[in-house]
């Protein structure tokens, strides 16, 4: 990077980036500041891979790194029951590092951006000891916003796809493992935008939170906000275990692992059929895993028996320690 | 910060915030993303002060480093004629970092934010080795967007402030001095929001840049974009130097030296009278320092006999070995 310079990499980025023939972009890469033009209400959120703190290296290609950084700030503009349609990108890179690394990156962002029409208008790029790549997304939310403050009291409580496969990943990855299914879904985390604008539509859908923390400590959040509680029926779970009974261990790290960026949200009973029909048009599993229940902030998962399960793990959170 | 964890400083950072009282903001710090209304044209920038590569901790104390990381953000919008409106802040910090800390650095944000009545809605905090905050700022340019492309051949050049000064000061803080006007100054940027948004108005302004990375390098980005030249008049600066005539050194430093967070931009000849009167009403010495040319891309500084001074010091770039 360092013989290319700075400006030589915004200028490079500038002529690869498409911005210039969106209509909504007034002013893309290469100024003070980007202008836009969007309808309210916009959507915005922003969040990062560092190195050694979210990713390693060797862990997966250049391009698989750039399409995740994508994947999971498009995971939170979804759970808002919106559509991203323009992004910032903080790069923080060592003078030594390899452009064509980083053209790796920004491929992998693009290609996953591009399948969303998201447009690349600017961003920030500085010098770092180790990489990082800081994404911000604006998104519109034309059937309004799915906020966390929205669960009532016998709501039924859905999740897309499977919990747990991404954090089974994560460990083996950490164990030094390569190449496995659950390896591949926490690299190439799920697009979930297209079926949570669909359930925005319907007008009928509760909160909505992407599950990135852990289940539980992410359903703590939604109910936190909407001042409920919530029972989940661990045996519903959309885990992916071998068939039969769930062992303890699997289980709890289903429930508290993170990283599945996937949707959990509430809905009335009365829309489980619609909710159905949505789940087959777009061929993604939605799985009734509890309901919402009066007793604020009180998470409870409980067995086939209705037998409640007292969980050890919790999910994640930057700066305590992990168990 | 490993006491509280992430979530409980993000609660903590919640309450303290007015987000919730602001009528654009329709969903503050909390939930998946921020929601807002604004009107477009939307301006939207984003710049990182980093430890050990922007600011040293024992330079300045953290309330000018909350205040700094908000003025050179702000300084993004003000050149495109804009007024910041909503943040965003990208906090990375290690487990070990002090609350307080933390804290001083928010409250210099924020007093800074809260005189221009912007509103931080969100962001990301994830752990770190070294301290860097990171600020996003949306904003509305009501009179159009001041973009460095309309710079014409004709123009007169115009710089606010005083160049070259904030430079010194980080050279003094490299050398370990301490509390210099200079120093001040480099952890002091100026405000011009008001002043930008005046010229804006006034629908007679051409291009326009902040001065972050040096003048003559700013300059030909201006020249670059609208596809013209310039000449400076090396006498005619902003330059704080001893009365007199300046030493090669102390011009060079002036020009290539960069920090200043002034704005640059170019003029119609016939708007001098009415620039005088702005710079008057918002107490802003705002100096002619050269004009625009027709010979593309080419910055000459000139001496007060019209000889041409050639330089050897060059702006800042992230990637590019210092001098």
């Amino acid at each position: 990077l360092g013989d290319i310079g700075e400006f030589g990499w915004i200028a490079r980025l500038a002529r690869r980036t498409r911005s210039a023939s969106d209509p909504g972009v007034l002013c893309g890469i290469g100024d003070d500041a980007a202008a836009i033009r969007i309808n309210p209400p916009i959507l915005i959120t922003t969040d990062v891979l560092a190195e050694g703190v979210h990713f390693r290296r060797e862990w997966g290609t250049s391009r698989q790194l750039g399409r995740r950084a994508f994947a999971v700030n498009a995971s939170d503009i979804a759970a808002m029951g919106g559509r991203p349609a323009y992004a910032l990108i903080d790069l923080r890179a060592p003078a030594t590092f390899p452009v064509r690394e980083l053209e790796a990156i920004y491929s992998g962002f693009r290609d996953a951006a591009d399948r969303q029409r998201v447009v690349l208008i600017g961003g920030n790029t500085s010098s770092a000891r180790r990489l990082s790549f800081g994404v911000t997304l604006l998104g519109r939310a034309p059937h309004g916003c799915l906020t966390r403050d929205r669960c009532r009291a016998g709501d039924d409580l859905y999740v897309t796809g499977t919990i747990g496969l991404a954090a089974l990943g994560l460990a083996a990855l950490r164990a030094g493992r390569r190449r496995t299914v659950a390896i591949r879904r926490f690299l190439e985390p799920p697009l979930r935008v297209e079926i949570a604008c669909a359930l925005a539509r319907t007008g009928l859908v509760g909160g909505m939170i992407d599950v990135s923390d852990g289940l539980v400590q992410d359903l703590g959040h939604l109910c936190e906000a909407s001042g409920v509680g919530a029972v989940i029926d661990a045996t519903r779970g959309p885990v992916p275990a071998p068939r039969g009974r769930l062992r303890r261990r699997e289980l709890e790290h289903a429930l508290a692992g993170g990283e599945d960026y996937e949707l959990l949200f509430s809905a009335l009973p009365a829309l489980s059929r619609r909710i159905g029909s949505i789940a087959r048009r777009y061929r993604c599993n939605v799985s009734r895993i509890g309901r919402i229940v009066r007793t604020p902030r009180n998470v409870r998962v409980v067995d086939a028996d209705g037998r409640p399960l007292s969980l050890t793990a919790r999910g994640h959170d930057h700066f305590r320690k992990r168990r």
